[in-house]
């Protein structure tokens, strides 16, 4: 065999999906692209704030000399400073620059954290459900991921993972407002988690981390708020991006910060700057680091998002699916009307709907919804969400 | 301990140069910028090609929808499409788009080849000198390095080589134009290196790849060709990037190109585009993917960094330094004049001239110069270059 034993295995796990995308472009085909009714995809379909559109034409023609130059493996100065200037007052905490390594993405992110933290055989734990690609990158370096489920409507099941953390356990990994939910984890059961994790840190002799992935920060509704995880516990991560706030998926442009209160400061930015440069980031796109430098405060129109959701929540209800109205991010998680949910999901195909099954999330039972796509694919499918409710229901 | 113990060392070990670019910023400090010789660092220091810069401006300001969206993990069609007629064009080989993978620069590309290769164990051979990165990125995928010496002016030690192929060997990675040296492997050797590699894969029953890390292709002076890694070897993979030949290496733009006729071809790119999702690269940015895409064969004006070269080897060699002129790169690799060569970069400090020590390269005995400064750099440092080889004769 040509390639890693691994990867011929994640291939071969991954082809699922793959699939699902090949039977998009199949039914696309034959259907035409505008009665097929895709929400697969977390792709943004807003478009970047004009003010962000007009800073990247205005940074692209001044053609400053040492604009796309090699930098400090953690980044520019000046976009540093201007991210934890953002992030300090999002989360409530005096941020300096020296405190943030520039990324490409929350992906690049948490690869880098990982790389910094984990030794081999440590463990994340992850609440359920959870973003796919979380175990391929504990994997990458070494770590496993820890699954544990949360209690209804997807709150954190502090007890739960209090039980889970050996010690083994390096990380506990959050993702909110979350992929696939769209849940928010409330301040208090924060506070409840950080307890729990200075106590069993403390029992094993180790710190534990708390890493939270929180690119949907800006996506909420109804004035929802989420509460700040750097201000809950010491020894904390945020790993972030641009991608949905500013809708920048494709330009890798996030960042790491890391409490200023966290044990061993300097040896974790020095190995989280070091894992930067040896895992082949060597510095986020620098173009864009100058773009988002003087960004400020600029965000997509959210209401749209809004919109989108109750359009799509209204529809569905009235069909009788059973779901939680989440208050953020872009994806609704209803559960599933057939007890498997790969069948339901089999279904929606023939009314040309694709989704994805809660399995890839840890979660069987449900199937995501990813809604950030135009209204009319919205209402052109809501009559196949019913037509597909009643058939399940009719095969009982 | 916070922090992985690996990277703990990784960063104990990695001092000397961080110690290194603080001299650098303390001798700036003491003496003004335009007193201190700096030629640590690899960082071009030409513009971008004029056409580069108009490209970059129009596509910013023609803000085509979806210019930011995610894309295919593998890159942009058109931009995979526009790299494999360049590269096929270059190694004289019939390439398609579905052969390459656009990455995050070179050092992406090869975190990607490597991870899609190295089963734990596995060992990558590399001739001495090497940049000294790709110990790390073996590391980073379970595999490790195994440096094997060069012979005379650095030209590539075939039977050497062929002597450290063993069962666990699988890949050979070469680097040329070459950095630190500045040279260019040969056509011949390079036939008798993949002769040599046929044989030894088929007497370990284990196919071994040729790995061709090749920014400086364009850089070469005096009519200097480099010859083909994909036409001498079927089992080879191009890894490479624009940093060098647009002046672009803080944009991140790069790209692997797998030989048509390499082994397992389906499942070498499933393997290749899987890793770039999972390391956390996603793609490469989307919005330099749209420029390289029509850049065709812009590069930066070789002649200066030649004149550059051959300012500093004319100051050198009155100053009766010893090294080879090299055709490419924009390196020169001279010979220590002490035989501890640390001992001479400190003499050269003393004159305000900074330069890496050879055994950051697994070549003791060496150091390097990167010339791609102002000329004034130069010009400025020449004095102290000779001051600094007659201390050391008198030394003795």
């Amino acid at each position: 065999m040509a390639i890693a034993a691994k990867m011929k295995l994640f291939i071969d796990k991954g082809s699922m999906i793959r699939k699902m995308f090949e039977e998009g472009a199949r039914l696309r085909k034959i259907y035409g692209a505008d009665k097929v009714y895709d929400f697969s995809l977390g792709n943004p379909n807003l478009p970047p704030p004009a003010s962000l559109r007009e800073r990247l034409a205005a940074v692209a023609k001044a053609d400053e000399s040492g604009l796309h130059a090699y930098m400090p493996n953690a980044g520019l100065d000046e976009t540093r400073a201007a991210i934890a200037a953002r992030a300090g007052a999002d989360h409530g905490v005096a941020l300096a620059g020296e405190q943030v390594v520039v990324t490409c993405g929350a992906a690049g992110a948490l690869n880098i954290i990982f790389k910094a933290l984990l030794d081999p055989g440590d463990e994340v734990i992850v609440p359920t459900p959870y973003f796919v690609e979380y175990g391929f990158i504990a994997d990458n370096h070494g770590g496993a991921l820890k699954p544990v489920p949360t209690l209804a409507d997807f709150a954190l099941d502090v007890g739960a993972i209090e039980a889970a953390m050996g010690p083994k356990t390096k990380i506990v990994l959050i993702n909110s407002p979350n992929n696939p939910t769209g849940q928010i984890y409330s301040a208090e059961s924060l506070a409840r988690l950080a307890e729990a994790m200075t106590r069993r840190g403390r029992e094993n002799g180790r710190d534990i981390y708390l890493v939270s992935d929180e690119p949907y920060r800006r996506i909420v509704y109804g004035g929802a708020q989420v509460p700040s995880t750097l201000a809950a516990y010491a020894n904390s991560i945020v790993a972030t991006s641009y991608s949905k706030d500013l809708s920048l998926p494709g330009e890798r442009i996030g960042y790491a910060a890391v409490n200023p209160a966290a044990a061993d400061l300097g040896d974790l930015m020095g190995a989280l700057i070091l894992a930067n440069r040896i895992l082949g980031f060597v510095n986020a796109p620098s173009l864009m680091q100058k773009v988002v430098a003087g960004i400020g405060n600029a965000c997509v129109d959210v209401s749209l998002y809004q919109r989108k959701r109750d359009l799509l929540a209204e529809g569905l209800r009235k069909s009788g699916y059973d779901f939680a109205l989440p208050p953020g991010a872009f994806y609704l998680f209803p559960k599933s009307p057939t007890p498997d949910e790969g069948r339901f999901v089999e279904i929606l195909k023939e009314e040309n709907i694709l989704v994805v099954p809660g399995s890839g999330f840890g979660s069987p039972g449900y199937f995501r919804i990813a809604y950030c796509v135009d209204d009319k694919v919205i209402e052109g499918a809501l009559p196949g969400f019913e037509r597909a409710m009643k058939k399940a229901k009719a095969a009982g």
